[in-house]
């Protein structure tokens, strides 16, 4: 689910300027290294996943344990709650999933089906808000996962908003794989898709992703104009043809999103 | 929102011994100092609320900017959404959610209000997975929120659960306000409430955390017996009496964590 990330990995302090303070890259890779394939690590499968000695590692680990966001059984290493406040210091400080949640909770008693919210990190969207259904048989998301921007309506969305510059070089750079028999990887198909994106102001996303799953979803715009996240609705292609999306749910989505841009412009004032 | 901290603050590396990387508790100090009131900080901020020189904030700012953590207008300085994946390691190695999760849905889909699962954090619960109801009128709380742990349900499930000693050192020592006029205060009191909580297996917390609001909570124990989380169901006090709570959400909410347990305990097979 990680997507490539240049910042992050062996690069050295040298490469980043007199300012650049290496041992906080390190540590920060450190937290990365765990994950839900590999929730408990030792000192040399930390060493080895960061490419640090294994001193280095130790000295890490230790520190994050002595601040708390580390805890370890002698030899086995995993992550704490205390960890969460990090990736909360962005959340609490984003007034998004706040303003949207209310408005996507009607959507959701409405429809029926699930809805989120998520903003564009590098080649990946993120999950900022998200409200499932009642329903037993949900898509289990939540907030922080992250899924490749190309093969998601919430992404095409934000990336249909970006400057022409800026949208090209992110079509070439990234590697387009396909995730089910349906995916678009081809950079100008998905160009020509995002083009009429731009055009009609949402995007259906047909399987793309994963098999068995729609999802529609819509720009939000700020108090300025500009795109700051894209807002879905999701669900199973058994359950829901295309033609329904578009002609039942996507008006519904619409509204959605013009009240919680109303409400972030109020917000503002 | 944010607990009495220890460890973390202006503790110099002296006291922390030879290992202790204080460039890393102070990057991690930086990304803390942005939440929901300060979303936005200028250099002098920064410095302000870390205690850092400015040339010491600068450089974990630019840092953190490099490895796109952070962002800036060039004057103020933002997180990114990238800082999720910090907080994100934690929760995707951690396989409780997932684990609970369809067992909370079915839960809410009985019951109609909402159900979270919380893990102890310090003085704090911390919310790893939540599933709100499809009313309208929900309580916007979501994963990574926290709450002292004295004045909630799953708090006084989760303390119940600790050794003695610990226990005593924790309500010797957190400062417990009141938060409603009826929050439980006094230490003698909370421990005599805790005592209950640990013989009868549950907790139920009438309007201390806020007016309005009632939950009630029940631990989550992993094959070995250790109490590694609480599950509880929260609903408006005007909607739901104590009573109600007691005889028809209790053993709904029992049945659930036992359902849970029992998968935590295949899953380990």
């Amino acid at each position: 689910m990680t997507a490539p990330d240049a910042p992050a990995g062996g690069t050295d302090a040298g490469a980043r300027g007199p300012h650049f303070v290496q041992s906080l890259e390190r540590g920060l890779n450190v937290i990365r290294a765990f994950d839900a394939s590999t929730p408990e690590l030792t000192l040399s499968e930390v060493a080895h996943a960061t490419g640090l000695t294994r001193a280095a590692a130790r000295r890490f680990l230790l520190t994050l344990a002595d601040l708390g966001y580390v805890r370890s059984d002698g030899r086995r290493f995993s992550l704490t709650p205390r960890v969460l406040r990090l990736g909360y210091a962005y959340l609490s400080s984003l007034s998004l999933p706040e303003v949207a949640e209310p408005h996507l909770e009607g959507l959701v008693a409405l429809v029926h089906e699930s809805s989120s919210v998520s903003v564009l990190d590098g080649d990946d969207i993120v999950y900022v808000a998200r409200i499932p259904t009642s329903r037993i048989m949900t898509v289990a998301i939540s907030v922080g996962t992250r899924f490749p921007a190309y093969a998601t309506s919430m992404g095409r969305v934000l990336l249909a908003a970006l400057p022409e510059p800026e949208l090209d070089e992110r079509l070439d750079r990234a590697a387009h794989r396909p995730l089910t028999g349906r995916t678009a990887t081809d950079p100008a198909v998905l160009r020509r898709e995002i083009n009429r994106v731009r055009k009609q102001g949402w995007s259906l996303v047909d399987q793309e992703l994963e098999d068995g799953l729609r999802s529609i979803a819509a720009p939000i715009r700020d108090a300025t104009g500009t795109v700051v996240a894209a807002a879905n609705v999701s669900a199973a292609s058994s359950r829901t043809p295309a033609a329904r999306m578009r002609r039942e749910l996507l008006p519904l989505l619409l509204d959605a999103t013009a009240r919680i841009e109303a409400d972030l412009r109020a917000a503002r004032c």
